[in-house]
């Protein structure tokens, strides 16, 4: 497997009168033999600083080649081979940059990060910031700024990461970033403007690779960018990732990959097929739900059940930390707890007679909300409540989620037996009971076995792009491959959604595996 | 024939919810199709430009593209076909640039232009812009100078040649560079300093096509440059210029092209095999070796003759001009009438007794000179002399150049008379007088139609760069079938140097036309 990022052991006699070639040509003809013949190309900013550093080493020494798609670059020759050679793997998230630095002379990941995204500040969601876009801040344009921000989260993150093994952000030599469509589009400067005006148009999907210098990227100057290719507008490089980290391109039997976000982006498939759709499934599944609501992190509740005899409470916090809000597989086992215990009907209003609530509902200004944790053993001395409308609000998601996932299977003549295997990408795949989703109505009824956590497929998807050469002909094939279904305007969507607003569904036959509430 | 440079004719459907891909991902599918399934690559920073120019357009019009060797550029993007699409040729001398604009559309050169080479306050030579490019001025290295000063030349060429045009700079779309090494290396910032020294090493002989932004040109930001490639430090680009404009290598019989300046270079060959040599000619040929001596211009004498009974001189200037110094082709003439009127000996020296020098030899500090033209009919009311320090320097300068055509031919086993054509490049060959050279013992007996004036051949064949895509790779074919000689340390050379210092020559036999005065 060619990596993206290579290094050749060069030897070439020494320069004479009867031997006088360019250093430089001299160089390329030595690594051409390494290459098969192919001819490296030396981006001109790279001629003098690759020719003295050929000539300083007594024009032997180990010569750095970028295998671009278009053919192999050379960038950069050392007299001594680097003990590592790194290259960074960038997912590019609304709220939150992750990275890793990969090495290439061995495929192993040195080092893991993540920062917020520093464009908060100008909109929580895409939406907002796509709006920011086409204002004006004194002489900068907003899509400037938001362009600036996430460079600077990225300068933050990559300080730390080289920082971490020792390196100087200089020394990386390939980036690779994966995120949705507007991310993509606010790191490449590009308007973001028809995003989300119908009918929904990138500037570019699948832009070519350049190199560091031309975005100003504090990386090495002919590092090579790689971005994701996304397919369109609801449909981002983050999930051309997922596919490929999963390897759903390559399975016999149909599977599955869901990545829930503030959208829910779903893809059914195969070797022989794939087919996708995004709807907006609220931002209750990425911690944004309740009031205590947070991103899975030290001291968010991931996990807790309620005896549905006594209503006893029992959780359990990342890190063990003390707790400081609920993360959105908290939620969602919190939620179907109530509903076995009663304490929630199938409409997920709240029961205030119902005896499991014991006196953990409470009154506030705009309407009951249910005490998770007592503010005496919380971290910040405030209770952590779950109020109706939080809710309210994941019913909502947990129902465009199945109406989602309940499309998507029905328009390709697939049930969800059929599915051999259901990926779940991301923190919501990572922390999520599969069991209490279920419950829900949010996932269909199925084994547990399965649905298959994935960690950050974006994230995963980009460090093969940067161990795999062949990675990028790859997603160039899935993106040819994948049929795209647009939900917005899909009328049985909105049908289905109406019917999966209920705990599990209006229809019980679906769930038989949950017990139903509805005759209380 | 593929031109370098080339619009597309792009008409698409207009985006749809069915139909939503990328706005540039939309223009590069639709320009695949028209080249032949070839998959255009768009620079970093024309991805908003030409995607912005396309929605403008309303998704039909004109696609830029520059054909790379590696693949298809996309750079641009018009609504209307511009009326002229143009390309600049460069030729890079040491003491002048010389520039033409070509038009893409059908290969016409629209304008051509020269200026003098802003490096000249640095030095005269390339030997002393050599040792100047080594040292510090203020913060600036000596080489950073040179660099300024011929980007200026060429942006002053530019700024002119684009006016003649109505066009800005920015509308140029590609650039072809062709000079000797070491111009080449100022031009592209390069340490110039192991060209000079043994064994006369360059940096780079065939630098890879880039983009005018790279090296901050005044064109189309995204114009691509080429440089003709040299094959060493004594063998430049514009001598591979010279080989595909003479069409040297696809010669069936034996050809010879010689183009002359401060160094003499010469290839042998035809479409087989190609041999090559430079030596260095002295200034002489050029216009600087007399004290009156000047490039061709208005003004210069480039022709005369001396009555051989009367001693009478007749001269022709360039535009008819009053005169105002002798070139290269003047002085030929002048000292080969002042032979044949036996005003000078063989060894070239002043004869003063003989009558038909009358009163035109004059004696001045360092020796005598020839009145060419008294001081009343000057331009400048100045003598134009021709000094015996003068005829010295051009007696060096044709016995070098005698013994380098006699050297490389003797070397590959061609005799004169084999040769088919010489041609003759450069101001030089535009303006001489084979006979007169003949005369001198510059250039061998031969009949005068087998010399053949080139032009600026320089020039020409990076004009062929640009109006033919499929030069480079000739070019390229060439660099590999040529085989160098090296001079400077050839014994031979240093033999026939000395024969060859005497008028024609010490072997008569070698000048059957010629008349021998070595008897008087």
């Amino acid at each position: 497997m060619q990596s993206l990022v290579e290094l050749y052991h060069i030897e070439t006699r020494q320069p004479s009168l009867g031997d006088n070639t360019g250093d430089l040509d001299r160089l390329k003809k030595a690594l051409s033999g390494s290459l098969r013949g192919r001819n490296p190309l030396v981006p001109f900013a790279r001629i003098a600083p690759v020719a003295e550093a050929f000539r300083q080493a007594g024009f032997k020494g180990h010569a750095l080649v970028i295998h671009f798609p278009e053919g192999p670059q050379l960038v950069d020759f050392f007299a001594q081979a680097p003990e590592i050679l790194v290259g960074m793997a960038l997912d590019l998230g609304t709220t939150h940059l992750e990275a890793s630095l990969v090495d290439f002379l061995n495929g192993r990941v040195l080092a893991r990060g993540t920062v917020e995204n520093g464009q908060l500040e100008f909109g929580a969601d895409i939406l907002a910031r796509i709006h920011f876009a086409a204002t004006k801040v004194g002489k900068q344009t907003g899509l400037g700024l938001l362009h600036e921000r996430v460079m600077d989260s990225i300068h933050a993150l990559t300080v730390d990461l080289a920082e971490r093994v020792r390196l100087k952000p200089s020394q990386i030599m390939a980036l690779c970033v994966s995120g949705n469509t507007t991310m993509t589009h606010f790191f490449l400067r590009q308007n973001p403007y028809h995003l989300c005006r119908e009918p929904y148009i990138p500037v570019v999907n699948a832009p070519d690779p350049f190199s560091a210098a031309e975005l100003g990227l504090d990386l090495h100057p002919a590092a090579v960018v790689l971005v994701m290719p996304s397919i369109g507008s609801y449909f981002g490089g983050d999930l051309i990732s997922g596919i490929i980290a999963s390897d759903l391109d390559r399975q016999e039997e149909t599977c599955m990959l869901i990545d829930v976000g503030t959208n829910a982006e779903v893809v059914v498939g195969s070797r022989d097929w794939l087919i996708a759709c995004a709807g907006a499934a609220g931002p209750a599944l990425e911690g944004g739900v309740a009031r205590m609501g947070m991103r899975a992190g030290p001291g968010a509740i991931e996990h807790c059940t309620i005896d549905p005899e006594s209503g006893e409470i029992e959780y359990r916090t990342i890190g063990e930390a003390p707790p400081r809000g609920i993360c959105g597989s908290g939620v969602i086992d919190l939620v179907a707890g109530l509903y076995l215990a009663r304490i929630i009907d199938i409409r997920g209003k709240f029961r205030p007679r119902q005896p499991q609530a014991k006196d953990r509902l409470v009154e506030q200004g705009d309407g009951l909300a249910y005490i998770v944790v007592p503010a005496e053993k919380t971290d910040r001395g405030e209770a952590i409540l779950l109020s109706q409308i939080d809710i309210d609000a994941l019913m909502r998601s947990k129902a465009a989620m199945y109406s989602i996932l309940a499309t998507i299977t029905n328009q390709v003549g697939v049930s969800f037996e059929e599915l051999h295997q259901i990926y779940v990408a991301g923190a919501f795949g990572k922390h999520i009971s599969p069991r209490q989703a279920i419950v829900l109505g949010m996932l269909p009824d199925l084994p547990l076995e399965v649905y298959k956590p994935l960690g950050n497929s974006s994230l995963a998807g980009a460090e093969l792009m940067l161990t795999d050469a062949s990675a990028r002909e790859r997603c160039r094939k899935v993106v040819a491959k994948v049929t795209y279904v647009e939900l917005n305007v899909n009328q049985e969507f909105m049908l289905r959604f109406s019917g999966s607003r209920f705990i599990p569904h209006t229809d019980k036959t679906l769930f038989p595996s949950v017990p139903f509430h509805g005759d209380s």
